[in-house]
Formats: structure tokens, C-alpha cells, sequence
């Protein structure tokens, strides 16, 4: 990639960054990260790829906190973590995070993830949903999180719901 | 794939379920989904994919709102989309989801999302983060999302931090 030349005394030149990874970081409850990773495997077939655990600090707790388990999911990563004993809870301000998941058969993918506990919210609906279209339903899962189960995504750009 | 014969009487099957994709989702308070995609643009160098709107439903709404905006970001899709008026906000009741971004730049990439109006919390820290090791910095972004700039991630599943 070509160098640009810096002025000296020219306004300050912000950096090409590049990224290499996104990875959604579901933060939990200590400890229940390990039953969270269990849930994401039996429900939605995630595989895990790794775990970093915090050694036990303390005689009565019964499982190492997980710093962070790495998931495979549909092409894509999450992490799973303890929040620490000492780390200030990362409470999202925002509206929340949801995450999408794109599958041919929503109907199946929901029932499956009620049968791993998660709750079904609401019915299935057509198109004016979040995902560009197609079927939508949502599943909370028992950590918290919701997760939209859609039919793959149509082109965006175009329509108008 | 071979199909399981189905036994009559027998439990009932879970399906098995292919996801194609999972995208985060993220929810902003309407109508501030389009500045946000402006942000992520910005702070991130997110390539914008597609969006799709609502129609203006009010007169005095200066901008439609965003049903969902598809953001290409580190080889990942994600949407940011306005809360609708007449949908539930999708509060997430876990700890909070953060957004784990890897680079090798986690400096520069702090720096840049910061002169975009996001806010750095905290020092750049080594190991004991939560990206399985490595550099970690964090980010607040105007529309409440934590983003993790990471130094990529190394082999989980041994390491003991």
C-alpha cells in the first residue's frame, strides 16, 4: 500500500487501521459461562474452539470463571465470558445487542433452541423485521441474550418494508 | 447427508439446523441508526452494504428510520438498525454484549475511533483481558456499544492468565 507523505505542521494524519476479526463477546454472569457454552452448542450447534480460564481464587467456588471461550458459529466467533470478580461490569448502554442468525429452516432452529432451554419470543413473522426481510422469530436465550433466527438475508438497499 | 430414519413412536428428533450466517445486531435509539452508520464508517473503516428504510411516517421526522443497515466490517457483517416505534425495545438483560475488534494497530485504532467521537476507557492492557490474551483497549462508542480493540487473538485453551 502506498505511503502518503506527511506535511510536517499539516493536521494530524489518522492512521490506516486495519482489522483482521469481529467477534461479538457475550459477557455473563460469573460463573455461569461454562453452561452458557453448553446451551450455545446444544442449541444452535456452536462449536467451541478453545477456553481461557481464571484460575479458582476461591475455596468454595466450585468451577474456574472463564476468561473467555471461543465459539464457532455459523462462520463466524463469539466469546463466552465470566465477568471477572474485579472487572467493572461492561453494562451496554445502548439499546442491545441482538444477534442474528440466518438458517433455511427458522421454524426448526427455534424449536431446537427451546428444547435447550432458550424461550420463544412472539410468533414468526414475515418481513418487517430486522434482518432485510424474509422470516423472523426471536428466541431469548437463559443468559439473557436474544437472538433472532432469520431467513438469509435479501439484498438490502432496495426495499422498502 | 445421510438421513436419519425417523422410528415411529420413538423421541421426537431435533432437527438438525445449518446457520448460514450471524450478524450482530445493533439496536439504536431512532433515529440516530443513520449517525451511527456514519460512526462505525468513521471509527472503523466499515463499508456500508446496504441499508433499508422505513417510509417517513411522520412530517415532522427529519430523517426515515433505519429498519437495518449492513455494515461489511474485519470479514463480518454487522446491522445497526432504529428501535421502531411500535416495537419492543430489545433491552438485553444479560451483562452485555461487547464488540471484540482485532488489529495489530490497537493504538492507532483507538486513536481513530476516538477522533470520531468515541470515548477510550481505561489503559491499553496487556494479557488479562478478554480476547484470549494479547493487547486490549476499549472503547465506548456514542450510541453505547463497548468495542474491545484487540491484538489478535492467540491460541486459546492452554493459556492460564
Amino acid at each position: 500500500m502506498a505511503q502518503e507523505e506527511v506535511q510536517n505542521g499539516g493536521p494530524e494524519k489518522v492512521a490506516e487501521v486495519r482489522f483482521t476479526a469481529l467477534k461479538p463477546q457475550l459477557m455473563v454472569e460469573a460463573s455461569k459461562a461454562a453452561d452458557a457454552v453448553q446451551f450455545y452448542k446444544t442449541a444452535f450447534g456452536a462449536v467451541e474452539a478453545g477456553r481461557t480460564v481464571y484460575p479458582k481464587r476461591k475455596a468454595e467456588q466450585e468451577q474456574p470463571h472463564v476468561l473467555s471461550a471461543q465459539l464457532e458459529l455459523a462462520g463466524s466467533t463469539i466469546l463466552v465470558s465470566d465477568i471477572a470478580d474485579n472487572s467493572t461490569p461492561v453494562k451496554t448502554e445502548g439499546t442491545g445487542c441482538v444477534l442474528c442468525l440466518e438458517t433455511e429452516d427458522v421454524e426448526a432452529a427455534i424449536a431446537k433452541a427451546v428444547s435447550a432451554g432458550g424461550v420463544a419470543e412472539g410468533e414468526v413473522t414475515e418481513g418487517d423485521g430486522a434482518c432485510c426481510g424474509g422470516r423472523v422469530g426471536k428466541v431469548k436465550d437463559p443468559y439473557g441474550y436474544v437472538w433472532l433466527i432469520c431467513s438469509p438475508a435479501k439484498k438490502c438497499g432496495d426495499a422498502e418494508a
